[in-house]
């Protein structure tokens, strides 16, 4: 199979139909824009499960996403489509960058959720933008904009009761959207959701079930991932 | 007279009147969020000159500012506002942090104007923020950032038709703005406007008439500045 597209946590292949691709999760782990890089054992497919499972839960409520069918372990089948170079984080709690740039404190609850739209540039380090500059790099129309702030809001809500129930908060989390091939007119959920693209936190203990154990050298960084998939799986499948 | 605030450029001191306040113009010049430092003389005395002739035409234009009268060479009688945290930099060429963020060359003339919004806060370097995070801060109400946006498009329109007529290219600007005393309800322009917070270039050959040549150590910054003055002065006057 012709790889079609390689990043730092997945890889996209092409099929033999033209409207659907191979994606493959990576057990390899990158933080600070690709600075700090390491190989986790079963990080792919954890975060294969956890997207497939979200997906679903998703799907449910209405949210199109580009997931079509499993395949095994790593791999799953996907609508091809045109990414948007927009990544959207929407956040309820401050953490990260958030906290350095609006000196609000590391746990401060937002009252409504913030989203933030980002230049999915790794050259220029993602950086924030906002829908003038989005104008201007033509990295999507202005109702493609509003779209993506709806549906992240609207996935925000329901992704948020979902893992309030199994005793997670879902701090923030970044999502990313594409043009549906052939057309390219429809936008739907691409990429990933996983603890790589959420900040979960465990409501009883406070304690960090994603990638900052990864960034910030927590240690178990792969249990905590598969401690989210297990309440997850529980939740889901009973 | 008692000092109400020193800022990097300038010095406001209260008035026997509660609503009247002086501004002082001073020679510091700082850049890199204060890393920089030196005293440019006749800076205060220039930035202060030009600040009212570009006052008084845009109060023509029917933009309210916070100027009252003239006192000298480096002194003015300002409204008393409450400024509002949230800068705005308009931008019509591509230059600076905008170059860095989206990856266009510096020089890149937009079609359309870019409004940017930062959160005035030295010590986290005023960074970029959007709406959102405007609202979270409590910096402004959503009817003022729009109010913002608005008059800075207005001011885009009538400095650079002004300036184009000089020879003088209107790269971006930032504004601040304030809340009138006593009750905080109109909002109007505050700050200064000059080669501290503009960016000029000479239409003709280029040349930066601005701080980018303190910033950069391109030399002759004051005469640059008062090549700017003697040019605006000339217009306004003859």
């Amino acid at each position: 199979m012709k790889l079609l597209y390689e990043g730092k946590a997945k890889r996209l292949f092409e099929t033999e139909r033209p409207d659907e691709l191979l994606m493959e999760f990576k057990d390899d782990a990158t933080a600070f824009n690709g600075e700090k890089k390491e190989q986790l054992e079963n990080k792919g497919r954890v975060n294969k499960k956890l997207s497939l499972l979200l997906y679903n839960l998703l799907e449910k409520e209405g949210i199109k996403t580009h997931f079509i069918r499993d395949v095994d372990e790593i791999n799953m089948i996907v609508k091809r489509v045109e990414i948007i170079l927009v990544e959207v984080v929407t956040r309820n709690v401050v953490a990260g960058s958030l906290a350095k740039r609006t000196g609000l404190k590391e746990g401060h609850v937002l009252t409504e959720p913030i989203v933030e739209t980002y230049y999915k540039d790794d050259s220029l380090g993602d950086p924030l933008i906002n829908s003038d500059h989005i104008r201007v790099l033509k990295l999507a129309s202005e109702d493609e904009v509003n779209e993506l702030k709806r549906q992240s809001l609207t996935i925000n809500k329901d992704l948020t009761a979902f893992f309030t129930s199994i005793g997670i908060q879902l701090v923030d989390f970044k999502l990313e959207f594409g043009r549906v091939y052939p057309d390219f007119k429809e936008v739907i959920l691409a990429d990933e959701i996983s603890p790589d693209t959420c900040r979960f936190w465990d409501i009883e203990t406070g304690e960090k079930m994603d990638k900052d154990r990864f960034r910030r050298d927590l240690g178990d960084v792969i249990e905590s991932y598969e401690q989210v998939l297990t309440r997850v799986e529980d939740a889901v499948l009973h």
